[in-house]
């Protein structure tokens, strides 16, 4: 009988549907939360490929990519411009 | 001549290197920023492709987009209960 680790137990495999392609998603969210940013994903590289038709998967997918990290430093920058005024309020 | 409007005007066109192919990024973020953008991308990329040496470029993309969304929905729920803790504060 093999070993069976905490982080084995824990791991959740998902599979999704994004733009036509199945992956299986291995990791600690709970399947909603995953089928959620699946669909995120899938939506924003048919809105990516509807305003460029001439883009390849990978391509398209990098570009998807790229907004996504884009959305996440604004977002960042956001959250510790808060933190900071959080900080300074409750001071 | 040919009409020049506001939004030609801002946009700045920035070529970056992500995962060895060559991207015009279109957009009105100053070169530098998408500089970032597209090294964390790549670093990423090669992040996951360490881990999944049988990935092609297109799932590799794909589940970078994953990755990136995820980050971005996680992020942006803790900017919310900040939000709301801020609003408590100054009640």
């Amino acid at each position: 009988m093999g070993a069976i680790s905490l982080s084995d137990v824990q791991k959740v495999r998902t599979t999704v549907d994004i733009y036509g392609q199945q992956y299986v998603i291995l990791g600690t969210e709970s399947p909603s939360h995953v089928r959620l940013v699946a669909s995120m994903v899938d939506e924003k590289m048919r809105e990516i490929s509807s305003k460029n038709p001439s883009l390849d998967t990978s391509k398209l997918a990098v570009l998807t990519a790229v907004n996504a990290v884009n959305d996440y430093i604004k977002i960042k920058d956001q959250l510790e411009r808060l933190e900071s005024e959080l900080k300074r309020v409750k001071d």
